[in-house]
């Protein structure tokens, strides 16, 4: 299983990136997708799309590991596994052999506010994994024989995606200097010494907190209409009971940033330096209109690509660095994260790249953006979004995200035609407003302790 | 009402510092404390001191800002202020009247880990005062007419101590990037948007979870006889029905601290530039035996007063320096803080600065202490307590934070006698593990933003 931190737009495209221009064939029209909500709270959102018969089923809950209690950290992930682990209706295992043996993907993922789980499968087997889906919604059983192996599993996987990787050390580290009272600087994963520590009560718990049908939204995307969508759902999630009053998602806020942090992590597996910046802004269920559209051009013409000013200045015209790039975080229920990054050439230091950075960033509040910058990103960002849409799995994705991080179907429709409203005014002045360093924390990934000191004279 | 982030032993010193070595007279021998703990749980302790006929009287509950629910910071706080707002049987403000009318003095304090309210009488107004504090124990009557006036007074204690304040401010940012997951990274104060929402609702909640006999510590110092104080004590808070059981105090603790960190604050309103480093260090309640009473001397020897390592290098021997010490906060009941600090000369800036400190901490680390460093700081450490012993507040105080943050009465006996064990190899060994940087925040306090760099090439 993975888990994310959320969903940054750019990452979501990637997983269209297989679609090259010429292919472009969107076989989904907005006005096709379908949504329901039915009376026990479960929402529907069905996307027809008959190139192949096969369908990608998803169930999203609203809960991430935002929403753990303090001191559970890990919690969300935890249960995201042990809900493999069977029912009274059907033993572990046997939904994934199925899902196999039809010839099917599986998988399922956390972030800071979603749960997800997906399957794709044939078309005709459709009603089978809702079935199995609509049973582990409020019908699992969990035992300490399968509960404590499984807590080795997650520690494992910690150990894997974070111990042993410096990039995510340093990552982890951030988001804890950047958000000093939002949960969402606790790790997604869990704080190693809080995972040792998680109970089958615990998931038990949080399960039936947050695990129901008013809390859960279906994406199916694939060669299936809508009305035979929302009649197998009918069937199947329709059934399930309501088991709690669905209540507002609020979690403590970010005070006024007011420090400019900064912080090295030196880890001896480190073999090319780098730095990587975070600043606090909103999200698009956060921002002003038009704001979050501004950021997530901003970083497009910031740092996305080899025409990006980032990329330009550091990688192409001075040399000083071997990567640089710049990425914004949308789909997030509170404030999210602007990034920038950098990795140095040899000779040159992580302060003097960063140097160079803060000069890009100056001149990008200084002077603005050109029209034709601007016409690029956004033609880029529309173009990007068409082929999401062609792409089954993500574009399920998208609307999953954006329904379970507070934006509606009607946004995501919308969402090309918000871009192409965004001004190169608005693009400075969200840099201008947004990239201010004190709103933010710089962290430097280092082989050795001392290797870049932190402070000059 | 005074806040407070917790009590460190030099502040806690500093209340005795009015007594000169050569008026040297302890009244209290500690023999003559005596300890009880009643059967609805409250535990009291007496301190005779016959000087004068005078008692201090102190309530101490321990429930502080770290055990608020996350959202609602300030509500410790707020409600050590509501305290104040009457009862059924005592309407608001006569309590602090019939304290003034008798000529005594009263005031209240809120830390990460306790809140306590004291009133110093003659001695034989000491039951009254019992009364009343007995009764507003489980006997608060709030309403909105009193609770939202109040909240705007702490609101403005927040604007004067805190948003005025640029050292605060400073305090405020170094806690919250030196805990990433306890709450101690949270200001007692608040934060201010939270502030801004706390309720009556949310008052009671908090008061009726933890305000209770079976949550409280009495200390009466002063002229009065055990038995008598326990007698009086019976009286009043001995009828005082348990209204909950406790539960112990588990707070999310800190993941191994890994990346060195630092910040800047620019405040227009700073006069002289300063830097303050916090490491994440053990309490006396967290720490292995010995290790507490190490970093008290460790921190004396290198940050106190005018004979001190960073005093005698960065002041006298270089002048680099216009002040610069260490200070370490013992009395915590989880993880707690050891600090150092220093401001520049005009023409010195903070990097500089910084290095120098580094390099005493360094020399520290690497070459010990003298037995005649040790001895100095032992014998003053001692003697500082036995001062302290003879100040009737601060002796009250000394137990009171004591019993709230996981020691003993014996724990505070015995306090001379450990520190007279600390041994050179302890204090360097101490240093060496705790005054790592991974484990600190270094924080930078300047005027212009961009003054001081962070970062040198």
């Amino acid at each position: 299983m993975i888990f994310d931190r959320g969903l940054a737009f750019a990452l979501l495209l990637a997983l269209a990136s297989g679609v090259s221009p010429t292919n472009l064939r969107a076989q989904t029209t907005d006005a096709a997708i379908a949504h329901h909500v039915f009376t026990n709270g479960l929402e529907l959102v069905v996307i027809p799309d008959h190139r192949a018969p096969v369908v990608t089923h998803m169930i999203w809950y609203k809960v991430g590991a935002a929403d753990e209690t303090p001191g559970k950290s890990g919690l969300a992930h935890f249960l995201e596994h042990l809900m493999f682990k069977g029912t009274a209706k059907n033993p572990a295992g046997l939904f994934s052999r199925i899902v196999g043996r039809i010839g099917g993907q599986e998988n399922a993922f956390t972030s800071s506010d979603y749960t997800g789980y997906y399957q794709r499968v044939p078309a005709d087997e459709l009603k089978k994994v809702m079935e199995f889906e609509a049973d582990r919604m409020t019908g699992l059983v969990l035992t300490d024989d399968v509960v404590l192996p499984e807590r080795d599993v997650i520690l494992e996987e910690q150990n894997q995606r974070v111990g042993n990787n410096p990039g995510a050390r340093l990552g982890e580290q951030i988001d804890a200097a950047l958000y000093l009272n939002h949960p969402y600087g606790r790790p997604v994963i869990g704080w190693r010494h809080e995972m040792e520590q998680l109970s089958r009560d615990d998931a038990i718990e949080f399960y039936k907190r947050f695990y129901g049908p008013n809390n859960a939204v279906v994406v199916i995307a694939g060669d299936v209409e809508p009305d035979a969508a929302r009649a197998l759902a009918e069937e199947t999630y329709g059934k399930v009971a309501k088991r709690f009053e669905a209540v507002p998602r609020q979690r403590p806020q970010e005070p006024p940033p007011v420090a400019v942090r900064s912080l090295t992590l030196a880890d001896p597996r480190v073999e090319q330096p780098s730095l990587s910046r975070e600043y606090l802004v909103p999200s698009f269920a956060t921002a002003k209109k038009g704001e979050s559209e501004a950021l997530e051009v901003l970083a497009h013409i910031l740092g996305t690509g080899s025409n990006s000013r980032l990329y330009r200045a550091l990688v192409m015209e001075k040399g000083d660095a071997v990567s640089a790039g710049a990425w914004y975080q949308g789909s997030s229920l509170d404030m999210t994260k602007f990034g920038v990054h950098g990795a140095p050439r040899p000779g040159v230091t992580l302060p003097q790249l960063e140097a160079e950075i803060d000069g890009v960033i100056a001149e990008t509040i200084d002077k603005g953006v050109s029209a034709e910058e601007l016409e690029r990103a956004k033609t880029r960002l529309i173009a990007d979004a068409v082929y999401a849409r062609d792409n089954q799995a993500s574009l399920a994705r998208w609307y999953g995200s954006a329904l379970t991080t507070g934006a509606t179907v009607d946004d995501v429709r919308q969402w090309p035609d918000r871009i192409k409203a965004v001004t190169a005014a608005q693009v400075q002045e969200a840099a201008r407003i947004w990239l201010d360093r004190r709103r933010s924390v710089t962290g430097y990934l280092v082989r050795q302790p001392g290797a870049q000191p932190e402070k000059k004279s």
